[in-house]
């Protein structure tokens, strides 16, 4: 048996995503550049590093950190089933991938493990989701960051990857919650502010842009929030599944975004 | 934001899903037809019907069964994970997504019930994952199956269901166990010759081929068995969504199979 890729026609998906894109853009601030096909980011032998918080840590195991492509290493979320379902496709390529998300940062305290956690890896690939607890700190008073605070240290982490690793190729992901659990209506509209900084800073360092909002918001059709994240923030593993073939089909090239 | 599909160049999926492909060739028994490229089983307006046993079932609620979409009707399995999947990247095009596997089935059992549960629903893509328990409940003595009744029962169900529905497009999950728990070695070499069975099956009805237990000896690699399936037979969360990942990678043709 022998599989193969099918390239040569317009697919359902490629007709599903335009809608999910659709979905997408009214919630988000994307600059209104023409759409552009997109590659695949993945070649033979790349490095995928996985960055952010808890919603990327997952309780993955430090003890671990180092080893790549292992599931202890790599927690238990969105970015372990991405990678199982990368590693297990493609158990020959010599992709190779990480997993440093930590519980509870916000965009400075990557910074302040940036040398040792990122470039220190020279992904060739690197993926980061960071932005709600920019939010839920401050609303909670344990933090006095700010939308902009969030965009300015965000733009200023990416120049400063781009700088030490000029040929990574940066993906954003789009900071989500769903109304339910921790996430109250004072969250709103601020929390689509730091959204759309979000957007904002990928599209300033050519980034590509992973829509999870937009992909729960549509998933809404189908499950209720709860489903999809019981505290509205933390994705169940439902949610983990769903933003892993999201993240897949965006970094492999399925998709292209505006 | 608009998503469109980038389908001009052969993928890393492409290249990934050849190495995938390699492995499962060494486990079934694939006729060597050519290779050919696939399209997507999926179209505007389709329903898709999901058939087999526990694994398939995971736990939905038979109350609301004729509720297409919905997560309460299609349980917490791999047929929930890639219905999300499909219908968060699709919200538009009508796709309705159906489950009807009950626990505990074995292929004769879908017969029983296949007026009510399959052809009753007309569905234009048919996927069934069934076999496992063919083989569990004869070696528990619950049940006088072998490989032979096994073949011919499904033979005869794909047989009946073309007959009704002429231009459904059918897909055969291949049957799968991980190496621990309930599943002992005595179970083997006899369940590769179920598996065997199912890919003869597929081939003689025209039906797409998904290779779970390839793609669970490829995952091997990163966790161990019990993390892809406690008693090496009901995938965990992780499992399942491995399991959708492969089943869209070959319902949506970016596989193809030999």
């Amino acid at each position: 048996m022998r599989h193969d890729i099918q390239s040569t026609r317009r697919s359902f998906l490629g007709a599903s995503l335009a809608a999910a894109g659709g979905i997408g853009a009214a919630g988000c601030a994307s600059t209104a550049a023409a759409p552009q096909r997109r590659s695949s980011l993945l070649t033979p032998n790349c490095k995928v590093l996985f960055q952010g918080d808890s919603i990327t840590d997952a309780g993955r195991d430090r003890n671990h950190a180092d080893q790549p492509n292992a599931q202890a290493a790599l927690g238990d979320g969105y970015a372990w089933f991405a990678a199982a379902g990368l590693l297990t496709a493609a158990p020959t390529t010599g992709l190779r991938v990480w997993n440093r998300g930590v519980s509870g940062n916000k965009v400075f305290q990557l910074a302040e493990r940036w040398q040792a956690d990122c470039l220190a890896l020279v992904p060739d690939v690197l993926s980061i989701l960071i932005g709600v607890n920019d939010l839920w700190h401050a609303k909670n008073g344990e933090y006095q960051g700010t939308v902009a605070i969030y965009e300015r240290d965000y733009d200023a982490l990416l120049a400063r990857t781009r700088q030490a690793l000029p040929s990574v190729q940066i993906v954003v992901c789009e900071p989500f919650v769903l109304r339910c659990g921790a996430v109250k209506d004072t969250w709103f509209p601020e929390f689509d502010h730091y959204r759309a900084a979000a957007r904002r800073v990928a599209d300033r360092h050519g980034a590509r842009w992973v829509p999870f909002q937009a992909m729960f918001d549509a998933a809404l059709a189908y499950a209720p929030p709860a489903h999809w994240a019981g505290d509205g923030v933390h994705p169940s593993a439902a949610g983990a599944a769903l933003m892993a073939q999201t993240w897949r089909d965006v970094v492999e090239g399925r998709a292209t975004v505006r």
